[in-house]
Parts: structure tokens; C-alpha cells; sequence
């Protein structure tokens, strides 16, 4: 059994900053669970830009208010607490926080802790090629 | 992209009860994320006795008080908001909620909807083979 603190992994490597957005890793590949478990903070005015071509994520949002437009229809859903999406169709979208939010993300395949966006606003599938943060388009 | 909200599930079939617990399938099997992820509610005093021998499952306390009993290693972890467990052997454990414990819940491979936890506490590997809801021993 795995027992690990938010407080905790925030003041470890764990705790991954970038523009717009911090997560801190609550579980991650080599945990061997078979998915990835994050707690993140969106920041408030940012314009997310992504789209992880590689993984399938869920998030439900936990604190905070904002919107996530799905490029694919078009359509722009409200988050609030309680709402959960999953991007099952590795949709490319943009979350907008209009409030700082705070989520709890899954990730199928897990991400190994490694990762940074890439151009596209997607992990890459090779986790050893590591590039240059840049989540906005 | 499927988006949900919890107060919409709480008054689907989605809803579950059990004896000490309720659960809100957030994302299922069919959903085809390959993990599915609840927000579960246990009961303040109940004494869940649990061991999924078929799932892998990692919890986020969101709110609430409460222990969670490892019988593998006889050791008892305190659970508050911002504590996360995973049970990456499919540990046996107990959990005793102080208050009503709200929590986040993935597990692999993803339930159905149409498990019940058997004799032993946990979900079968068979989704078919419905039992009778026992989860305390």
C-alpha cells in the first residue's frame, strides 16, 4: 500500500511547475498502477492550450470556475466543481480558469513524471525525449 | 469529449449504495478510458472491510476524517483531505471513517457498474457473476 500526502509531494520534485498550471503527483508510472494521479492548479486568466495526442486524461474539477472549449465540435462546457471531463478521444481543447482551479487529473497510459508539453500541448509517447515546455499554442 | 457532473450522476443509475458507502461512477468501463473513477462517500463509523483482488484502486480524501488499516503490515495511516492510498497489491485493508469521508477513487481495470463487493470485499474479476453486497466481513 502507498500512502502519500498532498503537503508532502508539493514540497518534493513531484511538484511540477509550468506556464499557467503546477501538479503535484500523487501516483506516477513507475508506481505501477497502471494510470497516473495528479492534483493540479490552474491559475487564474491563463489560456491552456492542449491536446495529449498520446494519453487519455479525466479531470474533476475540485475548486474554482472557468471553461473548457472542445476544438472538435466547437461546443465550450463550464467547469465548476463536480464536473468531470475525460478526453477519450485525445480531444484537443483549451481550458480557461477564470477562478484559480483545482483538479484531480488521470492518465491512461500513466505519465512517468518526465514529460513537459511539447509544441502541440501533448506528452510525448517516448518519455526519454524530453523538450522545451510550451503549453500555449 | 464526455463531461459529466457529479449532481447529474447522483440522481442516475450511476448511483450506488451499499451497506456503509455510496458511489458516483463518474467514468465506467464502456467509457473506454481503461481506468474508471468515482467520487465515493463513506459513512461516519462504519468499518469498511475491503480487498479488490481484481482491481487496483488509488483514493484522494477530499474531505472528511477517518483510518485506513493495512492488514498486510498491520499499520494504520490517518485519512484527511489531501491524502491519497493506493492499493498496489491489492492490499487487504480496513477502513474506518470518523466523519463522512468524501473521496476520489480510480481503479484498473475500470468496473463495470455491475460489480457488488463479494464475501472477501472485493469486486470479481467476472463482471457477469453478480453476487449478494457484502462488504464488512
Amino acid at each position: 500500500m502507498i500512502v502519500r500526502k498532498l503537503k508532502d509531494i508539493r514540497k518534493s520534485d513531484k511538484h511540477v511547475k509550468s506556464e499557467g498550471w503546477t501538479s503535484d503527483r500523487l501516483l506516477l508510472k513507475d508506481d505501477g498502477m497502471g494510470f497516473s494521479f495528479h492534483v493540479t492548479t490552474l491559475f487564474a486568466g491563463a489560456e491552456l492550450h492542449m491536446h495529449y495526442q498520446n494519453h487519455l486524461e479525466a479531470v474533476l474539477i475540485l475548486k474554482g470556475t472557468g471553461t473548457i472549449e472542445d476544438l472538435g465540435t466547437g461546443e465550450t462546457h463550464e467547469l465548476k466543481p463536480g464536473v468531470m471531463y475525460a478526453l477519450n478521444n485525445n480531444d484537443k481543447h483549451i481550458v480557461r480558469p477564470e477562478t484559480e482551479i483545482l483538479c484531480a487529473c488521470v492518465f491512461n497510459p500513466p505519465v512517468t513524471g518526465r514529460e513537459v508539453h511539447d509544441e502541440n500541448g501533448a506528452y510525448p509517447a517516448d518519455v526519454d525525449a524530453e523538450r522545451e515546455p510550451a503549453l500555449s499554442d
